[in-house]
C-alpha cells in the first residue's frame, strides 16, 4: 500500500467510508468477521498509486504512474476485492473516485447478487464514474464467486483453455538502444501490440520487425486524422503480419472510419470511441469489433453484456486493460475464454502490484484456479 | 412415469442411454454414487406425456396431450433434471428427442460448467432438435446451480421481486358453459392471455370482457392472414385494454408485419417468427418484441443471451412456455425478473405434474428459494 499517497489524499479532505483496509489480515479479524454477521455489504478503499516499469510514450500524452483506488466489500465474513485504475484521458482520479465511492450506500444491500439492481443503484448515483463503478462490481464479483465457490469464467460456461495470447505492448522510444531492450522483452509474447499515432509509426514497425516475427497489432490512439493516410498505413501494416488496427482516427471522425473500414484489409477495432454496452450498436456501422475494458464497461456485469451483443451482431471482440494491479487484470481475464484477442498485459507494466493472479504461459493468458475473480492478496 | 408411453416407445426399437430412472430416489443408490465419483456427466431419459386439463383449441390444430421427456443427469452425487415438451407444430417427438439424446456422448465432459463447449457440440450433433438440447441445458443448469449452491436468478444477478405477472392462457370454446367455466378460471390472474385466429376472436374478447376486467394480451398464433384485418383488430383490441398482440400474422408474412408494426397502437410480439438468438436481429425489423421459450432457444444459456441481446436491441421481451411440467416452467421462471411479460402457465394446464416449482402468489411468478432450476421431484 501507498501510505504516502493515502495521506496526501487525506489530506486533501477526502473522508473514506472506513477504516484504512487491513491488507493481509482481511476477513479475519473480529472487527470484520461481526460486520459480516449483520449480512450487510462493507466497502472500504484506499488510493493506490501504481508505478509505470516504463514511461507511457501515447498519441497524445506521456506518463510514469497511473492513479488507482485498491476497494474492498466485505459481506458474510468474506472478502471480495476491487480496483479502479484512472489513466488521465478518460477523466476520473483519485479525488473523483473516492468522492463517488463515499457517496455509496452500499450497506442498504443485503444481498451481493443483487448486480441487476446494484448498477441500477451505481448509475442512478452518477452517470459517468465508470472506473469508480466497476471497483465495486469487481469487488462484488470475487465476492458472489468466492460464496459460489467457482471462478467466474465457470460460472459464464466458459473452457479455460480457450483463452488465447495476450498481446504485450509497447511504445516508441528515441533512444535506440531503449527501444531495442523494449521489443527484446516481448519476446515471451505470442502477439506484440504497438503503440502508434506519432510520427515514427513505420520506423518501430521496422525496428521490431528486425528483431521478431510474432504478428503484432496496432494501437493507433486515434493518432491518424487523414483517412487515405490511416488506409495506407492499413495496407502497409497488412504486409507486415498486423492482426488489428485499433482505433486508427479520432472518436469523432466516425464516417471517415466507416470509409476506412469498408477498405482496410485489417480489421478495425473501437476502442475510445466506445465506452458501454450503449455504444456498441452503433460502433457496428464503422468498426469492425470493440475493444472492451473494465474501467470503462463499469466492470464485469456489463463487460460480459458486450461480449454477448458483440457477438450477436457479428463483431469481433478484444478484452483490453488499463495499467492495472493483477486484481483488474485477472478479474478482466475470466472473459478472456469469450473474446478473440486479448491484451491484458496491464499488471506486467506495474512494478507495484499487490495481487497474485493471471498468468501468462507461453504467451497465452492463464487463469487461476480460484474461486471469484482469482486473485489472492500478496502485497 | 407414464410407464405405458415408454413401453411402447421402447417397442419403437429406441434404446436408452441407461436403465429407466429412478425418481424418488435418484442420486442415492450405490450405482450412482459409483458414476458421480468418475467426475462423468450420466444422461438418463425418459418418455412422460403431458395430460392437458383442457383441450387446445388453436389456430391451426387441437390436442389433449403433450409429447414430453424427462431427463436427468448425473454428476458428483448430485442430480441435475430437465426435460423436453413438444408440441406437434415444432416438429420435434418422442422419438426424435430419444434418438437425439441416445446420439449424445456426455460422458466426454468431465465437467457440467463448460455450457458454451457443451452447446457447441450439441448444436454439432444435429442443427434442430432444439427441445431436446433444452432438455440437456436445464439439467446441467440444475446440476451446476446446486454445485453453486444458488438459483440461477441470483447467479444472473437478478432480483426476485421483480418477476412480472404471469398470464394464463385461455382458448376459445363453442359450448358457452364451457367458456364461462374457462374465463372463470382465469380469476387468480392479474393478465389473460387469450388465444386467437379462428373465426370467434371478437366472440371470446367480448365474453371475457363481461365476466373479468383484468388486461388481456392476445397470442393470434399466426392466425390473421390479411394486414388490414390484423390492423382492424389491433385497434378494436387496444380499446379493450390488451397489452399486446403476439404472432398476429403467419412467420412468412415478414413485410406485412414490419407494415402492421408501424400502425398498430400495441406491440408486436414475435413467437413462431423466432427460435434462436440468431433469429433475434432480424426479428426487429418487424417487431416490437420477442417472445422466448427454452424448447425453442435450447435451453437457458442461450434464453439468457436472447434477453440480453434483445434489451440491447431496445426490445421488449416475453418469456414463454410449451405446456410442460414445472421443471422446464420453473427454469424458465429463473429468468423472469428480467422481462416485461411472462406466460408461464404451461405447468398450471397440465393434470400429471411431478415436480413443485413455481407457484403464482397474488397473480406474480414467484421463483422458489432453491438452488439450480429451483424444482424439487413429487411425483
Amino acid at each position: 500500500m501507498n501510505r504516502r499517497n493515502f495521506l496526501k489524499t487525506s489530506a486533501l479532505g477526502l473522508a473514506f467510508a472506513a477504516a484504512p483496509i487491513s491488507l493481509s489480515a482481511a476477513g479475519t479479524d473480529t472487527a470484520t468477521r461481526k460486520a459480516a454477521r449483520s449480512g450487510r455489504l462493507n466497502l472500504s478503499f484506499e488510493p493506490y498509486e501504481l508505478k509505470l516499469r516504463h514511461a507511457f510514450n501515447l498519441a497524445r500524452n506521456q506518463r510514469t504512474t497511473t492513479p488507482g483506488v485498491q476497494v474492498q466489500i466485505e459481506y458474510d465474513g468474506l472478502v471480495g476485492y476491487g480496483e479502479a485504475s484512472m489513466p488521465p484521458y478518460l477523466g476520473e482520479n483519485v479525488e473523483s473516485v473516492c468522492k463517488y465511492l463515499n457517496s455509496l450506500d452500499l450497506a442498504q444491500f443485503s444481498d451481493p447478487f443483487r448486480l441487476a439492481e446494484i448498477h441500477e443503484y451505481l448509475d442512478s448515483v452518477a452517470p459517468n464514474d465508470r472506473a469508480a463503478k466497476a471497483s465495486v462490481d469487481i469487488a462484488l464479483h470475487d465476492l458472489t464467486g468466492k460464496i459460489m465457490g467457482q471462478p467466474w469464467y465457470k460460472i459464464w460456461g466458459l473452457s479455460p483453455e480457450k483463452a488465447p495470447n495476450t498481446s504485450f505492448t509497447i511504445s516508441y522510444d528515441a533512444d535506440p538502444k531503449e527501444m531495442a531492450a523494449k521489443i527484446d522483452e516481448t519476446a515471451p509474447f505470442k502477439v506484440v501490440k504497438i503503440k502508434m499515432g506519432l510520427d515514427h509509426d513505420k520506423e518501430i514497425t521496422e525496428a521490431f520487425r528486425k528483431r521478431s516475427d510474432v504478428p503484432i497489432c496496432v494501437d493507433a490512439n486515434q493518432g491518424w486524422t487523414d483517412k487515405h493516410k490511416a488506409l495506407d498505413m492499413c495496407k502497409w501494416l497488412a504486409d507486415r503480419n498486423c492482426l488489428f488496427v485499433e482505433q486508427p482516427m479520432p472518436k469523432e471522425m466516425f464516417e471517415e472510419t466507416a470509409w476506412l473500414r469498408e477498405r482496410s484489409p485489417l480489421p478495425i477495432i473501437a476502442d475510445e470511441y466506445l465506452q458501454r454496452i450503449s455504444d456498441v450498436r452503433r460502433a457496428a456501422d464503422a468498426y469492425d469489433g470493440i475493444n472492451i475494458k473494465l474501467m470503462k464497461s463499469t466492470g464485469l456485469y456489463e463487460a460480459h453484456k458486450m461480449a454477448n451483443l458483440a457477438r450477436a451482431l457479428g463483431m469481433k471482440v478484444m478484452l483490453g486493460c488499463m495499467t492495472e494491479t493483477s486484481c483488474a487484470v485477472t478479474a478482466a481475464a475470466q472473459l478472456s475464454p469469450m473474446v478473440d484477442w486479448a491484451d491484458l498485459d496491464g499488471n506486467l507494466l506495474i512494478a507495484n502490484d499487490r495481487f497474485d493472479g493471471i498468468k501468462i504461459v507461453d504467451g497465452k493468458v492463464t487463469i487461476p484456479d480460484r474461486p471469484g475473480i482469482g486473485v489472492e492478496l500478496i502485497g
